[in-house]
């Protein structure tokens, strides 16, 4: 048995991921740049079965999928598959893999887990199989599960590149040092998933072919001003721009709204703060959580400020996904028949 | 002295004025469709001051402006002056007036008190000045104070045409019997006034020029549904699009937002009744105000589901602007020197 186990963290974007010019390469309409989180891992273990790998036709081809201890949905394990059955193709191998995972953050709620969750799969699987994978590499392979798991390769910020698939790769920028206190502020599964919303955004908003060029200029300023380590220029592009998809996203037929009455009041809690000098920004996600960025020496401020809204969480810049255990010892030791 | 008194009712629009194609003409960049509530009305007296009327080089020149019993700031007695220049052009008149008016809504809290004071003056002013106007002529009037004045000319449904200046004017539309309840939840004046708001869009909104056609669809969808008697079809577009404004005017840079927490909690407890077979649809003007629309026969239940969000009020479709008090033995009695 060859097994190997990767860690990654969620990303929270500061220039929104939103549309695909690509749905089967997950190609974006646009740039994204994101910060890396160091809270909320997920861990995922793939361990491959070399019984079930056969090129037989009595091969009944199933990997198993199990998250937070359980038994996966047929949903879940369907897209793991699809993931795996990309890897296997780059490794010339048909075993099928035993894949357990385990997140800390809230699955569907808004926090992103789909993007930690596939680039610890894409790392795991990466070395499972044999693949000798730069993190540019598998930033694109991690890109094909979930298109934001492309930014979560990569320690603290991040710059997700449009392009074609060889050049559509998450980097590092440098930028002003920051803290981000995310504000959970309802945990339950949203109605509408992000895939089915960009869609929906595609398809039926009048404001989309507009909300591609806008991210493109908001992506350029906001690399200028990571560049020139601005935190007030890289907030209010980050604020703005968060409205600017929620705008988008709201703007479809039938509309989708994300934010909750809660959310807008921490949007508004945080206007406030700025007022007072605690100069913060907010953003959110395809949920009602909001994300707020604040200068290190006022975030615990900012965390007290907004502990009313929900369960808080300081957090800062984390590192992108990393192998921590290779499992070379069990691979030889399982693997039957394997020489001396 | 020549006086004239009229009353005008607010409206509501279902789908939205939002942009002008020409600020000093206040021509708009798509047409629009309202109700003419039977609520909150502004009654207006214009009486002419024979007195201050002079065409020396003394004339001081001052129109008095007093609104809900109190002396009127200059901005707002500027803007009732510079309407009352363009009467006095048409009338051939230097007269200066006194304006008295009274409006049972709060001002500026998002319930167009602009649209019956200006609906309410026009068609005051037009009588005191002795000009003869119809309805049309008084819509396009009542258009150069405040572009939503005039559709509060109009009866119930009226639709406000885009076009050049003689082709601007509001007129009724037939279409299904409803009822609106209007959930007051913060009647504090907002931060960004609609005019400012209309300006910024304009200049810096990245989804304006798609906003402008998709309201055009929007109108043209609207027409065809009230047509067709067809409630469903107004509510969905109704809501709809009025979400696609706020996403308009949220898109805007720097961003205004102008749905406060209890705002999205209407628009959420409406789709959560919907869901439950009452039948009702949101929308907000530039204020956190949400007006829902709904059949008849579920008028009352929906006023009594939506009490616990602010002060609710259950209003129907109501007059265009009328004179209530023509004036005219005042003015023969105050005319100093008037013939037997």
């Amino acid at each position: 048995m060859t097994t190997a186990t990767a860690r990654a963290y969620p990303n929270i974007a500061l220039v929104k991921y939103w549309g695909k010019q690509d749905e089967d390469l997950i190609l974006p309409v646009a740039g994204s740049l994101s910060l890396t989180l160091d809270a909320f891992p997920t861990t995922t273990t793939v361990a491959l079965d070399a019984a079930t790998g056969t090129d037989t036709g009595t091969d009944t081809g199933i990997d198993t999928f199990s998250l937070n201890g359980a038994v996966a949905t047929a949903d879940a394990t369907g897209r793991v598959t699809r993931f795996l059955d990309r890897v296997r193709e780059l490794a010339g191998s048909e075993t099928r893999a035993t894949v357990t995972s385990t997140n800390e953050a809230p699955t569907g709620a808004g926090l992103a887990s789909s993007a930690s969750g596939f680039a610890a799969l894409a790392t795991a699987a990466a070395a499972a199989y044999g693949l000798d994978l730069d993190r540019r590499d598998l930033s694109r392979l991690a890109r094909r599960g979930s298109g934001s798991a492309s930014r979560s390769l990569v320690d603290g910020l991040a710059v997700w590149h449009a392009g074609d698939d060889a050049h559509s790769y998450a980097e590092a920028v440098a930028g002003p040092d920051m803290r981000m206190v995310i504000v959970t502020v309802d945990t339950a599964q949203k109605a509408v998933s992000s895939r089915a919303a960009m869609r929906r955004t595609a398809l039926t908003s009048p404001f989309f072919p507009a909300w591609i060029s806008s991210t493109e200029e908001s992506l350029a300023a906001m690399l200028e001003a990571c560049a020139a380590d601005d935190f007030t220029r890289v907030g209010r592009i980050t604020e703005s721009h968060a409205l600017r998809m929620h705008a988008v996203i709201q703007s479809c037929d039938p509309p989708i709204r994300y934010l909750a009455p809660t959310s807008v009041a921490v949007f508004d809690a945080v206007a406030a703060l700025r007022e007072q000098g605690l100069e913060a920004y907010s953003t959110a996600d395809a949920g009602p959580n909001v994300a707020v960025i604040v200068r290190p020496e006022q975030a615990e401020d900012l965390r007290d400020a907004l502990a009313g809204f929900g369960s808080v969480r300081l957090v800062g810049a984390g590192d992108g996904a990393r192998l921590i255990d290779a499992g070379a010892t069990a691979a030889a030791e399982a693997r039957p028949g394997a020489g001396a």
